[in-house]
């Protein structure tokens, strides 16, 4: 009776390869998801990986949610230097643009923006994801196009509409600095600076980008008092009416690609078709990323247009849309409590500071024609 | 014999305010000027608030530049205030741009563009000068229109080239956020947020924008080995030449107001005119508040055009057209290499987390037509 949409499961940080290569789609045909299936989802999750980190803390209780696990640094050096090149506009044409322009660290991973700011002011394609806690995603982007961090890091460098440069551009910028060639080589034992440590050392810095010690983490670690009582009562709310069917796993999200507007349409003349743009199935269209929920309180506006400024219309269209469900202000409200404490502890970043471009350097030209 | 020149005086950060009211100006009518005159302004800035900072370090050598002073912060709060407003995108109208976009905190408080990118991705009329130790300065941008930070701070937040918006509009934003409220009042004790207040927090912030312990201040506080021969060499030309004319004082730069091109005119198509825009005057005009060089190794391109892309492009030319001086290659190598001493500690800041917007928040609308 709980068909597909129970088949989701957790996804710890170390588990989540081997759910790289399972593109689990649901079809959620029977609506509302009730409690029995979260218990079953929570079932689910005690396995491998998983079972080590609960059976770490004793006490977390058993929720289709599980707390943000503290991220496990392997490689500091590495870590730093994709902070560096996280933060580096000169990974742009325009020396303008930097990682942290559209995933803002301050501003909880996002830039808090309908459509982001591109090349030359260019209107981006789709809401920026939030970077936080993206390395739970069973893959990157709101269609799942990059099945993990590294293959995302790549896109934005070279895609004209965002960053604008080339991989090649990148590299001779980064190759020409030599506080740049001197960590590279310190990292990575080789004298020649490549794209693909590019990526790999952008997507170490971004699995550190995790938000623990959320009030709904503690309430999820036996703190009772964590939560008010609005805020309980919008967390059952949120799981009998089914929103946890999608929203679930660490990240409360990301664990699978879901149909905008299951049981209504979504009316839209956004160009996004989601999913089918990679599979180029039909039946994939407006098919997205389930995004995770996870500071959702920071990462406004919502939708992969942007179109919900704020998480009270967010609520309302996702209960209309897909659970065929019109929440009262006063359930809408609770909600929205409960949302609200999946802020966790934002990342505490020192500001890189970037070692200085050689004479040699090619230098941005933001206001060159053609570009 | 030795003029106007020698009328320069070291600005500590505590005395600055002293210097607001009088606009120096010097027409250097006898070059190069010689260690006579260096030491004359040496003496010049033993007094006041100088000589106190100087007495706690008995060992300064007495040179022309001196070491920079830590910063005494004075209210933590309203600095940690201003450090979130720096970084706040939402005091532009696109959401997008902010403070630290083209004063990068990474990058020496620049943007290391030739011109910033402003909303719109409008060209911006002139090169952005560093942050970084700007409180040393005489007034503040490259014309001196604004006397201090708190004037500067305001001007590009309304500026239509650069983030276009309101004072308005950013007072609107800032009093929408449950955050901004809560903190401005804890800093203010005002229930009511102004532009006064957020250009005083932003000042507050800038003021902490310093950097000492550079090699170079090592060796005025009597580190014989902080500096190699060849810099030596450089600092002993840098003063012989007549660089430190105009380059002096803790930031190397900003105590007064020059001429670009004395000796020789600055040939350029570029528009700016300098000083002349502010005072009405002709004599006015290419006349340029003298830059820092604290950082300069960061803070490339250089001149208020950024038509040097190099530090040896920059001595070159202020050689020739100022000094009526060729320098060899070799003597350019020992300068730059001097200059480059001048890098002290870059401002080590944990990036704000910056306070959500509310549902009542206006919406930052980078792509709306008319903007």
């Amino acid at each position: 009776m709980y068909g597909p949409a129970c088949r989701m499961r957790s996804i710890g940080m170390t588990v989540r390869a081997a759910f790289r290569s399972v593109e689990t789609r649901f079809v959620m045909t029977l609506l509302p998801i009730r409690l029995a299936c979260a218990a079953l989802i929570t079932g689910l999750a005690l396995s491998g990986a998983a079972v080590q980190a609960q059976s770490r803390s004793s006490a977390v209780r058993q929720e289709p949610i599980q707390p943000i696990p503290t991220p496990v640094i392997k490689n500091q050096a590495m870590v730093d230097l994709g902070k560096q090149l996280f933060f580096d506009p000169r990974l742009s044409r325009s020396g303008f643009i930097s990682c942290n322009s559209c995933h803002n660290l301050g501003m909880g991973g996002t830039d808090n923006l309908k459509a982001s700011v591109g090349h030359n002011w260019q209107k981006g394609g789709i809401n920026s994801p939030t970077v936080l806690n993206s390395s739970m995603s069973i893959a990157q982007f709101w269609d799942g196009r990059a099945k993990d961090l590294r293959e995302q890091a790549g896109g934005p460098i070279a895609n004209p509409a965002e960053m604008a440069s080339s991989h090649e551009l990148a590299i001779s910028v980064l190759a020409s600095i030599p506080g740049y060639r001197a960590t590279f080589k310190q990292v990575f034992k080789k004298d020649e600076i490549t794209i693909d440590q590019v990526t790999e050392a952008l997507a170490a810095f971004e699995e550190a980008l995790v938000t623990p010690n959320s009030r709904f983490d503690k309430w999820l670690r036996g703190d009772d008092k964590a939560l008010s009582a609005e805020e309980l009562a919008g967390y059952e709310l949120f799981k009998n009416s089914g929103c946890v069917a999608c929203h679930n796993g660490p990240a409360a999200g990301g664990t699978s690609f879901q149909k905008m507007g299951l049981v209504q349409p979504y009316q839209t003349s956004h160009e996004a078709q989601g999913r089918a743009g990679v599979t180029g199935k039909d039946v994939d269209r407006m098919t997205f990323k389930v995004p995770t929920l996870r500071n959702v309180e920071l990462t406004y506006p919502y939708f992969h247009d942007g179109e919900a400024p704020t998480l009270r219309d967010a609520v309302d269209l996702m209960g209309r849309l897909q659970l065929g469900r019109e929440f009262s202000q006063k359930e809408n409200d609770q909600i929205v409590a409960f949302l609200k404490t999946l802020t966790g502890d934002q990342p505490k970043l020192v500001m890189p500071i970037l070692p200085p471009s050689s004479d040699k350097t090619p230098r941005p030209e933001p206001f060159k024609r053609g570009n």
